[in-house]
Protein backbone atom coordinates (compact mmCIF):
# COMPACT_ATOMS: atom_id res chain seq x y z
CA UNK A 1 0.00 0.00 0.00
CA UNK A 2 3.00 2.25 1.62
CA UNK A 3 4.70 1.56 -2.00
CA UNK A 4 1.66 2.10 -4.60
CA UNK A 5 1.26 5.58 -2.50
CA UNK A 6 4.73 6.83 -3.31
CA UNK A 7 4.59 4.76 -6.90
CA UNK A 8 1.31 7.16 -7.42
CA UNK A 9 2.98 10.36 -6.48
CA UNK A 10 6.09 9.23 -8.60
CA UNK A 11 3.74 9.02 -11.30
CA UNK A 12 2.20 12.00 -10.73
CA UNK A 13 5.58 13.92 -10.07
CA UNK A 14 6.65 12.36 -13.84
CA UNK A 15 3.24 13.47 -15.27
CA UNK A 16 3.54 17.01 -14.54
CA UNK A 17 7.19 17.47 -15.00
CA UNK A 18 6.43 16.00 -18.93
CA UNK A 19 3.56 17.57 -19.34
CA UNK A 20 5.62 21.19 -17.77
CA UNK A 21 8.09 20.40 -20.35
CA UNK A 22 6.34 20.10 -23.48
CA UNK A 23 3.64 22.80 -22.45
CA UNK A 24 6.66 25.67 -21.96
CA UNK A 25 7.94 24.52 -24.85
CA UNK A 26 4.40 25.31 -26.18
CA UNK A 27 4.09 28.49 -24.47
CA UNK A 28 7.81 29.57 -26.28
CA UNK A 29 6.16 29.38 -29.48
CA UNK A 30 2.96 30.72 -28.36
CA UNK A 31 4.69 33.46 -27.12
CA UNK A 32 6.82 33.82 -30.72
CA UNK A 33 3.82 33.35 -32.61
CA UNK A 34 1.61 35.82 -30.83
CA UNK A 35 4.43 38.94 -30.49
CA UNK A 36 4.77 37.90 -34.58
CA UNK A 37 1.07 38.43 -35.09
CA UNK A 38 1.44 41.67 -33.27
CA UNK A 39 4.24 43.02 -34.85
CA UNK A 40 3.59 42.34 -38.30
CA UNK A 41 0.60 43.77 -37.95
CA UNK A 42 1.77 47.36 -35.99
CA UNK A 43 4.35 46.90 -39.40
CA UNK A 44 1.60 46.64 -42.21
CA UNK A 45 0.26 49.77 -40.81
CA UNK A 46 3.71 51.73 -40.19
CA UNK A 47 5.45 50.70 -43.28
CA UNK A 48 2.42 50.12 -46.34
CA UNK A 49 -0.35 52.48 -44.51
CA UNK A 50 1.13 55.40 -42.98
CA UNK A 51 1.51 54.70 -39.33
CA UNK A 52 -0.48 56.02 -36.40
CA UNK A 53 -2.83 59.09 -35.07
CA UNK A 54 -5.96 60.12 -32.84
CA UNK A 55 -7.34 62.29 -34.83
CA UNK A 56 -10.57 60.89 -36.86
CA UNK A 57 -8.17 60.73 -39.95
CA UNK A 58 -7.23 57.07 -41.75
CA UNK A 59 -4.08 56.93 -39.28
CA UNK A 60 -6.37 56.27 -36.35
CA UNK A 61 -8.11 53.24 -38.15
CA UNK A 62 -4.66 51.83 -38.33
CA UNK A 63 -4.92 51.41 -34.68
CA UNK A 64 -7.80 49.34 -35.04
CA UNK A 65 -6.10 46.17 -36.73
CA UNK A 66 -3.59 46.18 -34.20
CA UNK A 67 -5.67 46.29 -31.18
CA UNK A 68 -8.35 43.99 -32.32
CA UNK A 69 -5.16 41.30 -33.00
CA UNK A 70 -3.54 41.97 -29.82
CA UNK A 71 -6.73 42.26 -27.71
CA UNK A 72 -9.11 39.79 -29.02
CA UNK A 73 -6.24 37.35 -30.17
CA UNK A 74 -3.25 37.66 -28.58
CA UNK A 75 -4.24 38.75 -24.75
CA UNK A 76 -7.27 37.06 -25.26
CA UNK A 77 -5.53 33.54 -25.91
CA UNK A 78 -2.60 33.86 -23.22
CA UNK A 79 -5.57 34.68 -20.84
CA UNK A 80 -7.40 31.62 -21.43
CA UNK A 81 -4.47 29.35 -20.76
CA UNK A 82 -4.00 30.62 -17.28
CA UNK A 83 -5.09 27.44 -15.37
CA UNK A 84 -3.18 25.42 -17.95
CA UNK A 85 0.03 26.85 -16.36
CA UNK A 86 1.15 23.88 -13.89
CA UNK A 87 1.89 25.97 -10.92
CA UNK A 88 -1.64 26.68 -11.26
CA UNK A 89 -2.57 22.62 -11.07
CA UNK A 90 -1.90 22.78 -7.08
CA UNK A 91 -2.56 25.28 -4.20
CA UNK A 92 -5.47 27.93 -3.97
CA UNK A 93 -6.93 28.87 -6.89
CA UNK A 94 -8.22 32.55 -6.36
CA UNK A 95 -5.04 34.31 -7.13
CA UNK A 96 -5.57 32.11 -10.91
CA UNK A 97 -8.61 33.27 -10.99
CA UNK A 98 -8.04 37.08 -10.28
CA UNK A 99 -4.93 36.80 -13.17
CA UNK A 100 -7.23 34.86 -15.63
CA UNK A 101 -10.27 37.63 -14.71
CA UNK A 102 -7.42 40.78 -15.21
CA UNK A 103 -5.59 39.42 -18.23
CA UNK A 104 -9.26 39.07 -19.75
CA UNK A 105 -9.98 42.86 -18.55
CA UNK A 106 -6.73 43.95 -20.20
CA UNK A 107 -7.70 42.14 -23.72
CA UNK A 108 -10.73 43.99 -23.22
CA UNK A 109 -9.75 47.38 -22.58
CA UNK A 110 -7.71 46.79 -25.94
CA UNK A 111 -10.57 45.15 -27.46
CA UNK A 112 -12.69 48.42 -26.87
CA UNK A 113 -10.12 51.37 -27.50
CA UNK A 114 -9.49 48.99 -31.10
CA UNK A 115 -13.30 49.60 -31.52
CA UNK A 116 -13.47 53.49 -30.57
CA UNK A 117 -10.95 53.95 -33.44
CA UNK A 118 -12.69 52.24 -36.08
CA UNK A 119 -15.59 54.01 -35.04
CA UNK A 120 -14.51 57.72 -34.52
CA UNK A 121 -12.44 56.82 -38.13
CA UNK A 122 -15.95 56.02 -39.76
CA UNK A 123 -17.85 58.95 -37.78
CA UNK A 124 -15.27 61.63 -38.52
CA UNK A 125 -15.57 60.34 -42.45
CA UNK A 126 -19.21 60.24 -42.62
CA UNK A 127 -18.53 56.33 -43.53
CA UNK A 128 -21.62 53.81 -42.65
CA UNK A 129 -20.62 51.30 -39.49
CA UNK A 130 -21.71 47.89 -38.87
CA UNK A 131 -22.81 46.99 -42.54
CA UNK A 132 -20.10 44.26 -43.23
CA UNK A 133 -20.19 40.95 -42.04
CA UNK A 134 -17.11 41.58 -40.97
CA UNK A 135 -18.47 44.05 -38.43
CA UNK A 136 -21.72 41.83 -37.61
CA UNK A 137 -19.44 39.33 -37.21
CA UNK A 138 -17.24 40.96 -34.82
CA UNK A 139 -19.62 42.74 -32.60
CA UNK A 140 -20.82 39.75 -32.50
CA UNK A 141 -17.65 38.36 -30.65
CA UNK A 142 -17.15 40.99 -28.89
CA UNK A 143 -20.69 41.56 -26.69
CA UNK A 144 -19.90 37.55 -26.48
CA UNK A 145 -17.15 38.21 -24.86
CA UNK A 146 -18.66 40.99 -22.53
CA UNK A 147 -21.46 38.36 -21.67
CA UNK A 148 -18.85 36.15 -20.98
CA UNK A 149 -16.40 37.91 -18.71
CA UNK A 150 -19.68 39.66 -16.66
CA UNK A 151 -21.19 35.96 -16.26
CA UNK A 152 -17.73 34.40 -15.36
CA UNK A 153 -17.15 37.38 -12.88
CA UNK A 154 -20.14 36.79 -11.11
CA UNK A 155 -20.56 33.02 -11.30
CA UNK A 156 -16.58 32.08 -10.79
CA UNK A 157 -15.36 35.09 -8.55
CA UNK A 158 -18.40 36.57 -6.60
CA UNK A 159 -18.70 33.74 -3.42
CA UNK A 160 -22.55 33.84 -3.94
CA UNK A 161 -22.74 30.87 -6.79
CA UNK A 162 -23.24 27.11 -5.35
CA UNK A 163 -21.03 24.53 -5.95
CA UNK A 164 -24.27 22.66 -8.43
CA UNK A 165 -24.08 26.04 -10.49
CA UNK A 166 -20.34 26.70 -10.87
CA UNK A 167 -20.03 22.84 -12.17
CA UNK A 168 -22.75 23.57 -14.56
CA UNK A 169 -21.40 26.61 -16.28
CA UNK A 170 -18.13 25.60 -16.05
CA UNK A 171 -17.84 23.37 -19.39
CA UNK A 172 -20.18 26.00 -21.08
CA UNK A 173 -17.63 29.30 -20.16
CA UNK A 174 -14.79 27.01 -21.34
CA UNK A 175 -16.86 26.39 -24.75
CA UNK A 176 -17.88 30.00 -25.31
CA UNK A 177 -13.93 31.22 -24.48
CA UNK A 178 -13.01 28.80 -27.24
CA UNK A 179 -15.94 30.08 -29.58
CA UNK A 180 -15.05 33.19 -28.73
CA UNK A 181 -11.38 33.15 -29.93
CA UNK A 182 -13.19 31.15 -33.17
CA UNK A 183 -15.37 34.36 -33.74
CA UNK A 184 -12.97 36.47 -33.61
CA UNK A 185 -10.21 34.60 -35.84
CA UNK A 186 -12.63 35.00 -38.01
CA UNK A 187 -13.32 38.24 -38.18
CA UNK A 188 -9.46 39.19 -38.08
CA UNK A 189 -9.55 37.33 -41.24
CA UNK A 190 -12.41 39.38 -43.30
CA UNK A 191 -10.72 42.00 -41.56
CA UNK A 192 -7.71 42.00 -42.89
CA UNK A 193 -9.18 40.66 -46.17
CA UNK A 194 -11.25 43.76 -46.70
CA UNK A 195 -8.63 46.22 -46.12
CA UNK A 196 -6.46 44.70 -48.33
CA UNK A 197 -9.14 45.18 -51.11
CA UNK A 198 -9.52 48.63 -49.81
CA UNK A 199 -6.14 49.44 -49.58
CA UNK A 200 -5.35 48.09 -52.64
CA UNK A 201 -8.44 48.93 -55.64
CA UNK A 202 -7.07 52.09 -57.96
CA UNK A 203 -3.49 50.88 -57.61
CA UNK A 204 -0.83 50.09 -59.79
CA UNK A 205 -0.22 46.81 -58.10
CA UNK A 206 -3.65 45.77 -56.88
CA UNK A 207 -4.45 42.64 -54.60
CA UNK A 208 -4.43 40.39 -56.94
CA UNK A 209 -1.33 41.07 -58.74
CA UNK A 210 0.15 40.11 -54.67
CA UNK A 211 2.39 42.91 -54.04
CA UNK A 212 4.46 42.25 -51.28
CA UNK A 213 2.30 44.34 -48.78
CA UNK A 214 -0.94 41.45 -49.95
CA UNK A 215 1.51 39.07 -49.17
CA UNK A 216 2.93 40.16 -45.92
CA UNK A 217 -0.86 41.16 -44.77
CA UNK A 218 -2.43 37.40 -45.96
CA UNK A 219 0.86 36.08 -44.20
CA UNK A 220 0.06 38.04 -40.92
CA UNK A 221 -3.70 36.53 -41.00
CA UNK A 222 -1.97 32.88 -41.72
CA UNK A 223 -0.02 33.48 -38.37
CA UNK A 224 -2.93 34.52 -36.13
CA UNK A 225 -4.93 31.21 -37.55
CA UNK A 226 -2.07 29.59 -36.12
CA UNK A 227 -1.82 31.21 -33.12
CA UNK A 228 -5.60 30.57 -32.57
CA UNK A 229 -5.16 27.01 -33.23
CA UNK A 230 -2.23 26.32 -30.41
CA UNK A 231 -4.02 28.48 -27.75
CA UNK A 232 -7.33 26.19 -28.78
CA UNK A 233 -4.80 22.94 -28.93
CA UNK A 234 -3.36 23.95 -25.65
CA UNK A 235 -7.00 24.95 -23.92
CA UNK A 236 -8.34 21.48 -25.14
CA UNK A 237 -5.67 19.45 -24.93
CA UNK A 238 -6.27 17.03 -21.89
CA UNK A 239 -2.88 16.67 -20.77
CA UNK A 240 -2.52 19.70 -19.57
CA UNK A 241 -5.70 20.38 -17.62
CA UNK A 242 -5.73 21.32 -14.04
CA UNK A 243 -6.11 17.93 -12.79
CA UNK A 244 -9.37 17.19 -11.45
CA UNK A 245 -9.67 17.51 -7.50
CA UNK A 246 -8.20 14.26 -5.62
CA UNK A 247 -6.18 13.46 -8.43
CA UNK A 248 -2.94 15.53 -7.43
CA UNK A 249 -3.82 17.47 -4.08
CA UNK A 250 -6.32 16.79 -1.22
CA UNK A 251 -10.16 16.92 -2.55
CA UNK A 252 -10.50 20.80 -3.67
CA UNK A 253 -14.00 22.39 -4.60
CA UNK A 254 -13.52 23.93 -8.19
CA UNK A 255 -14.16 27.13 -6.31
CA UNK A 256 -15.03 27.63 -2.36
CA UNK A 257 -17.28 29.88 -1.29
CA UNK A 258 -14.69 32.26 0.86
CA UNK A 259 -12.31 32.65 -2.20
CA UNK B 1 -23.09 -6.17 -5.47
CA UNK B 2 -26.21 -7.24 -6.86
CA UNK B 3 -28.00 -3.85 -6.43
CA UNK B 4 -25.48 -1.92 -7.20
CA UNK B 5 -24.89 -3.47 -10.50
CA UNK B 6 -28.40 -2.80 -11.38
CA UNK B 7 -28.39 0.25 -10.35
CA UNK B 8 -25.48 0.95 -12.41
CA UNK B 9 -27.15 -0.21 -15.40
CA UNK B 10 -30.40 1.60 -14.61
CA UNK B 11 -28.22 4.76 -14.07
CA UNK B 12 -26.20 4.37 -17.20
CA UNK B 13 -30.05 3.64 -19.48
CA UNK B 14 -30.94 6.89 -17.63
CA UNK B 15 -27.94 8.83 -18.85
CA UNK B 16 -28.47 7.48 -22.57
CA UNK B 17 -32.10 8.56 -22.87
CA UNK B 18 -31.71 11.88 -21.73
CA UNK B 19 -28.58 12.61 -23.16
CA UNK B 20 -30.16 11.23 -26.56
CA UNK B 21 -33.12 13.35 -25.89
CA UNK B 22 -30.93 16.64 -25.94
CA UNK B 23 -29.64 15.00 -29.05
CA UNK B 24 -31.99 14.66 -30.94
CA UNK B 25 -33.33 17.87 -30.11
CA UNK B 26 -30.00 19.49 -31.02
CA UNK B 27 -29.56 17.26 -34.25
CA UNK B 28 -32.97 18.84 -35.29
CA UNK B 29 -31.72 22.22 -34.85
CA UNK B 30 -28.32 21.66 -36.11
CA UNK B 31 -30.37 19.97 -39.33
CA UNK B 32 -32.26 22.81 -39.83
CA UNK B 33 -29.98 25.18 -39.72
CA UNK B 34 -27.75 23.71 -41.96
CA UNK B 35 -30.14 23.23 -44.55
CA UNK B 36 -30.85 27.00 -44.12
CA UNK B 37 -27.05 27.34 -44.64
CA UNK B 38 -27.60 25.72 -47.82
CA UNK B 39 -31.05 27.05 -49.01
CA UNK B 40 -29.81 30.84 -47.95
CA UNK B 41 -26.73 30.46 -50.19
CA UNK B 42 -28.47 29.00 -53.45
CA UNK B 43 -31.13 31.60 -53.12
CA UNK B 44 -28.11 34.45 -52.54
CA UNK B 45 -26.61 33.22 -55.98
CA UNK B 46 -30.40 32.62 -57.31
CA UNK B 47 -32.16 35.52 -56.82
CA UNK B 48 -29.20 38.52 -56.87
CA UNK B 49 -26.75 37.01 -58.36
CA UNK B 50 -28.25 35.63 -61.50
CA UNK B 51 -28.48 31.70 -60.74
CA UNK B 52 -26.25 28.72 -61.69
CA UNK B 53 -24.14 27.31 -64.89
CA UNK B 54 -21.28 25.42 -65.91
CA UNK B 55 -19.76 27.40 -68.75
CA UNK B 56 -16.40 29.54 -67.02
CA UNK B 57 -19.12 32.59 -66.84
CA UNK B 58 -20.01 34.45 -63.41
CA UNK B 59 -22.70 31.88 -63.30
CA UNK B 60 -20.60 29.13 -62.98
CA UNK B 61 -18.93 30.85 -60.31
CA UNK B 62 -22.17 30.53 -58.26
CA UNK B 63 -21.34 27.18 -57.38
CA UNK B 64 -18.33 27.99 -55.68
CA UNK B 65 -19.87 29.36 -52.25
CA UNK B 66 -22.70 27.02 -52.03
CA UNK B 67 -20.88 24.21 -52.80
CA UNK B 68 -18.27 24.98 -50.15
CA UNK B 69 -20.75 26.19 -47.53
CA UNK B 70 -22.37 22.44 -48.45
CA UNK B 71 -19.26 20.61 -48.35
CA UNK B 72 -16.99 22.50 -46.20
CA UNK B 73 -19.46 23.40 -43.52
CA UNK B 74 -22.48 21.41 -43.34
CA UNK B 75 -21.68 17.75 -44.91
CA UNK B 76 -18.43 18.23 -43.08
CA UNK B 77 -19.97 18.96 -39.71
CA UNK B 78 -22.93 16.53 -39.72
CA UNK B 79 -19.86 13.93 -41.14
CA UNK B 80 -17.79 14.80 -37.54
CA UNK B 81 -20.86 14.11 -35.56
CA UNK B 82 -21.44 10.34 -36.77
CA UNK B 83 -19.58 8.91 -33.18
CA UNK B 84 -22.10 11.20 -31.32
CA UNK B 85 -25.18 9.23 -32.73
CA UNK B 86 -26.68 7.20 -29.45
CA UNK B 87 -26.88 3.97 -31.45
CA UNK B 88 -23.35 4.35 -32.26
CA UNK B 89 -22.36 4.13 -28.56
CA UNK B 90 -22.72 0.34 -28.11
CA UNK B 91 -22.04 -2.60 -30.71
CA UNK B 92 -19.26 -2.53 -33.11
CA UNK B 93 -17.71 0.94 -34.17
CA UNK B 94 -16.80 -0.51 -38.44
CA UNK B 95 -19.93 0.32 -39.62
CA UNK B 96 -19.88 4.13 -37.79
CA UNK B 97 -15.99 4.36 -39.27
CA UNK B 98 -17.62 3.23 -42.51
CA UNK B 99 -20.30 6.17 -41.98
CA UNK B 100 -17.77 8.60 -40.93
CA UNK B 101 -15.45 7.88 -43.77
CA UNK B 102 -17.89 7.90 -46.43
CA UNK B 103 -19.72 11.18 -45.35
CA UNK B 104 -16.85 12.78 -45.38
CA UNK B 105 -15.68 11.92 -48.79
CA UNK B 106 -19.33 12.90 -50.25
CA UNK B 107 -18.07 16.65 -48.13
CA UNK B 108 -14.79 16.33 -49.83
CA UNK B 109 -15.78 15.44 -53.14
CA UNK B 110 -18.79 19.14 -53.00
CA UNK B 111 -15.79 20.80 -51.92
CA UNK B 112 -13.39 19.77 -54.77
CA UNK B 113 -16.35 20.94 -57.44
CA UNK B 114 -16.45 23.87 -55.91
CA UNK B 115 -13.11 24.68 -56.15
CA UNK B 116 -13.03 23.51 -59.59
CA UNK B 117 -16.07 26.27 -60.49
CA UNK B 118 -14.04 28.92 -58.75
CA UNK B 119 -10.79 27.93 -60.69
CA UNK B 120 -13.03 27.29 -64.28
CA UNK B 121 -14.36 30.59 -63.89
CA UNK B 122 -11.41 32.43 -62.86
CA UNK B 123 -9.30 31.23 -65.71
CA UNK B 124 -11.77 31.42 -68.43
CA UNK B 125 -11.96 35.12 -67.07
CA UNK B 126 -7.96 35.66 -66.96
CA UNK B 127 -8.58 36.31 -63.60
CA UNK B 128 -5.62 35.37 -60.97
CA UNK B 129 -6.34 32.67 -58.74
CA UNK B 130 -5.24 32.36 -55.03
CA UNK B 131 -4.46 36.03 -54.38
CA UNK B 132 -6.40 37.04 -51.38
CA UNK B 133 -6.42 36.12 -47.73
CA UNK B 134 -10.08 34.15 -47.94
CA UNK B 135 -7.89 32.04 -50.41
CA UNK B 136 -5.05 31.40 -48.64
CA UNK B 137 -6.84 30.36 -46.31
CA UNK B 138 -9.23 28.21 -47.91
CA UNK B 139 -6.77 26.40 -49.66
CA UNK B 140 -4.87 25.24 -46.27
CA UNK B 141 -8.26 24.12 -44.88
CA UNK B 142 -8.58 22.21 -48.30
CA UNK B 143 -5.44 20.52 -48.11
CA UNK B 144 -5.96 19.66 -44.34
CA UNK B 145 -9.40 17.96 -45.47
CA UNK B 146 -7.43 15.61 -47.23
CA UNK B 147 -4.40 14.99 -45.23
CA UNK B 148 -6.77 13.90 -42.11
CA UNK B 149 -9.10 11.95 -44.26
CA UNK B 150 -6.09 9.98 -45.81
CA UNK B 151 -4.72 9.80 -42.64
CA UNK B 152 -7.72 9.35 -40.77
CA UNK B 153 -8.34 5.99 -43.67
CA UNK B 154 -5.00 4.44 -42.80
CA UNK B 155 -4.74 4.83 -39.45
CA UNK B 156 -8.43 3.90 -38.13
CA UNK B 157 -9.64 1.89 -41.36
CA UNK B 158 -6.75 -0.10 -42.66
CA UNK B 159 -6.10 -3.01 -40.20
CA UNK B 160 -2.27 -2.48 -40.08
CA UNK B 161 -1.76 0.72 -37.00
CA UNK B 162 -1.22 -0.80 -33.64
CA UNK B 163 -4.18 0.05 -31.11
CA UNK B 164 -1.02 2.26 -28.99
CA UNK B 165 -0.68 4.49 -32.29
CA UNK B 166 -4.93 4.80 -32.69
CA UNK B 167 -4.94 5.78 -29.15
CA UNK B 168 -2.34 8.54 -29.49
CA UNK B 169 -3.69 9.50 -32.89
CA UNK B 170 -7.26 9.65 -32.05
CA UNK B 171 -7.58 13.16 -30.07
CA UNK B 172 -5.27 14.48 -32.28
CA UNK B 173 -7.51 13.38 -35.22
CA UNK B 174 -10.56 14.87 -33.61
CA UNK B 175 -8.71 18.23 -32.64
CA UNK B 176 -7.99 18.92 -36.08
CA UNK B 177 -11.35 18.00 -37.11
CA UNK B 178 -12.81 21.17 -34.97
CA UNK B 179 -9.73 22.85 -36.31
CA UNK B 180 -10.50 22.39 -40.40
CA UNK B 181 -14.47 23.01 -39.53
CA UNK B 182 -13.09 26.50 -37.89
CA UNK B 183 -11.30 27.29 -40.39
CA UNK B 184 -14.03 26.71 -43.09
CA UNK B 185 -16.25 28.76 -41.22
CA UNK B 186 -13.43 31.85 -41.64
CA UNK B 187 -12.67 31.28 -45.05
CA UNK B 188 -16.55 31.07 -45.68
CA UNK B 189 -17.21 34.50 -43.41
CA UNK B 190 -14.10 36.31 -45.67
CA UNK B 191 -15.60 34.84 -48.71
CA UNK B 192 -18.87 36.27 -48.57
CA UNK B 193 -17.33 39.61 -46.85
CA UNK B 194 -15.42 39.78 -49.94
CA UNK B 195 -18.06 38.74 -52.74
CA UNK B 196 -20.76 41.60 -51.62
CA UNK B 197 -17.59 44.21 -51.86
CA UNK B 198 -17.26 43.11 -55.26
CA UNK B 199 -20.77 42.67 -56.38
CA UNK B 200 -22.06 45.45 -54.66
CA UNK B 201 -19.89 48.20 -55.66
CA UNK B 202 -20.46 50.77 -59.12
CA UNK B 203 -24.08 49.99 -57.70
CA UNK B 204 -26.92 52.58 -56.66
CA UNK B 205 -26.65 50.98 -53.60
CA UNK B 206 -23.33 49.66 -52.12
CA UNK B 207 -22.56 47.36 -49.25
CA UNK B 208 -22.14 50.37 -47.24
CA UNK B 209 -26.05 51.09 -47.27
CA UNK B 210 -27.25 47.79 -46.55
CA UNK B 211 -29.25 46.89 -49.78
CA UNK B 212 -31.53 43.51 -49.23
CA UNK B 213 -29.11 41.66 -50.81
CA UNK B 214 -26.39 42.53 -48.03
CA UNK B 215 -28.86 41.72 -45.28
CA UNK B 216 -29.84 38.96 -46.50
CA UNK B 217 -25.99 37.74 -47.15
CA UNK B 218 -24.53 38.75 -43.90
CA UNK B 219 -27.50 36.76 -42.36
CA UNK B 220 -26.69 34.12 -44.21
CA UNK B 221 -22.86 33.93 -42.75
CA UNK B 222 -23.98 34.07 -39.37
CA UNK B 223 -26.02 31.04 -39.74
CA UNK B 224 -22.87 29.13 -40.73
CA UNK B 225 -21.38 30.55 -37.91
CA UNK B 226 -24.26 29.11 -35.57
CA UNK B 227 -24.14 26.12 -37.29
CA UNK B 228 -20.35 25.72 -37.13
CA UNK B 229 -20.68 26.63 -33.24
CA UNK B 230 -23.50 23.72 -32.94
CA UNK B 231 -21.22 21.55 -34.91
CA UNK B 232 -18.51 21.99 -31.79
CA UNK B 233 -20.08 22.09 -29.30
CA UNK B 234 -22.26 18.91 -29.83
CA UNK B 235 -18.33 17.27 -30.95
CA UNK B 236 -16.84 18.77 -27.80
CA UNK B 237 -19.60 18.31 -25.15
CA UNK B 238 -18.64 15.60 -22.97
CA UNK B 239 -22.19 13.73 -22.18
CA UNK B 240 -22.56 13.06 -25.83
CA UNK B 241 -19.21 11.04 -26.35
CA UNK B 242 -19.41 7.24 -26.75
CA UNK B 243 -18.64 6.24 -23.43
CA UNK B 244 -14.73 4.52 -22.90
CA UNK B 245 -14.57 0.87 -23.39
CA UNK B 246 -15.89 -0.64 -20.19
CA UNK B 247 -18.19 1.82 -19.11
CA UNK B 248 -21.42 0.78 -20.86
CA UNK B 249 -19.97 -2.08 -23.10
CA UNK B 250 -17.83 -5.12 -22.40
CA UNK B 251 -14.17 -3.82 -22.83
CA UNK B 252 -13.55 -2.96 -26.27
CA UNK B 253 -10.75 -1.68 -27.99
CA UNK B 254 -10.73 1.72 -30.01
CA UNK B 255 -10.59 -0.74 -33.15
CA UNK B 256 -10.30 -4.47 -33.50
CA UNK B 257 -7.54 -5.17 -35.93
CA UNK B 258 -10.21 -7.01 -37.66
CA UNK B 259 -12.63 -4.43 -37.80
Amino acid sequence: MGKNFSDFFLSSECMIRMASGWFYLSCLLLGSLGSMCILFTIYWMQYWRGGFAWNGSIYMFNWHPVLMVAGMVVFYGGASLVYRLPQSWVGPKLPWKLLHAALHLMAFILTVVGLVAVFTFHNHGKIANLYSLHSWLGITAVFLFACQWCLGFAVFLLPWASMWLRSLLKPIHVFFGAAILSLSIASVISGINEKLFFSLKNTTRPYNSLPSEAVFANSTGMLVVAFGLLVLYILLASSWKRPEPGILTDRQPLLHDGE
